[in-house]
């Protein structure tokens, strides 16, 4: 089975759900005839590089509330994180594009390295204060997950992947898709948001349990290992 | 629409069928919601790396027959490929392992060409007497449809995208296939064979009429572009 997870760097309800997520496969009898692949979202694809002031300032610019009401809302976000083993920090979080980080993790997926891509970059944005569209931060990080310097200093230095991330955005749009995560199983059943656990391997199940087969609906002349 | 077409390079049925594909394609209303990726098939996975016989020879001693015997089966394929508007020669047709040739295919994916190397590699072997096991003319091959010569250097010389080929076919015996061209829309459906063109175009026209859509089963907490 082929699951598909829609997701932004700067999304703190994504690295739950990556959590979650990874629960759920572990708990789940089939896991290894699933192939997991990460999806490009940018859930503000009109961001500058840098925003120039901190995620709880952000924040409050954003709903119109006080410094401290958004550090309050922070909070209980960081709470349930933290019940998933996730240390954030999203006050001082470094907003800005994450165009050229969704690049890389297409890069690393040539790689065989796109999970670890993204968990790097989650943790980076989210916990450690790093700003993910800065060039120099994305070579360190492409090249902490074992991405060849070169490859990664090529793509940051082109355009290259912008397509695959904009293709990924406009099958989102397809597939009605608004916010993130967002989970979609052999493009047949699909869920939203940073569910537990057990809900996602319910998914799982139900999906397994209906995956399609294929009817052959015709035959004609062709070649097989006793001839043509 | 996800058209996986599983072939092999020497398959003399396969390059038909792309031909008729093709031609399905063109008279599909929603082409433009297509995307087609080659799949991987050996028919031989222990041919040597060169025969040393000629593609006439080859089928005498693999059918017990006389080479004018072979011969004529030959012309017989050759006369409807011929209709197709290709221009086979597969009395001298320098039969081989097609490992390589499937490596350089998933390479070429990489880069948007891999329609373009499917292609090359099929005249080459089927029409123009070319060893495509030969990595020199692998080499050759993959400049002359634009992939970058160090990449194919590098991917010739160890052992890149093997993985990939072999997924391919273990995804290809999971699915029951065991002859080839094998078209499958959206791993729904499939069919066998080099179809006429029209047969084909209504496997896509169902497909189309009868495509899945994404059920969504849950909610959870997630971001969209007004926030988390």
């Amino acid at each position: 089975m082929h699951v598909e997870i829609w997701s932004d760097i700067a999304c703190p309800w994504c690295y739950v759900g990556k959590r979650r997520f990874e629960a759920a496969l572990a708990a789940f009898e089939h896991r290894d005839a699933v192939t997991v692949t990460w999806r490009s979202f940018e859930l503000d694809p009109h961001a500058p590089v840098e925003r120039g002031v901190d995620g709880a300032t952000h924040l409050a610019e954003k709903y119109g509330v006080t410094r401290d009401e958004a550090l309050a809302m922070q909070q209980r976000l960081s709470d349930v994180a933290a019940g998933d083993g996730l240390d954030y920090d999203l006050e001082h979080a470094r907003g800005g594009s994450t165009f050229d980080a969704h690049r890389l993790v297409h890069l690393a997926a040539q790689h065989g390295r796109q999970d670890a891509m993204e968990e790097r970059l989650f943790a980076a944005y989210l916990a450690e204060r790093e700003l993910v569209s800065d060039h120099a931060t994305l070579q360190r990080l492409g090249e902490e997950v074992g991405l060849p310097a070169d490859e990664v200093a090529d793509a940051l230095a082109s355009n290259r992947f912008a397509d695959e991330v904009r293709d990924d955005e406009r099958t989102a749009a397809g597939l009605g898709i608004s916010a993130v995560p967002f989970f979609v199983v052999d493009r047949a059943y699909g869920t939203s948001g940073a569910q537990p656990a057990e809900l996602l391997t319910q998914l799982l199940e139900k999906a397994w349990a209906e995956r399609p087969q294929v009817t052959v609906v015709g035959e004609g002349d062709s070649c097989g290992v006793d001839g043509c």
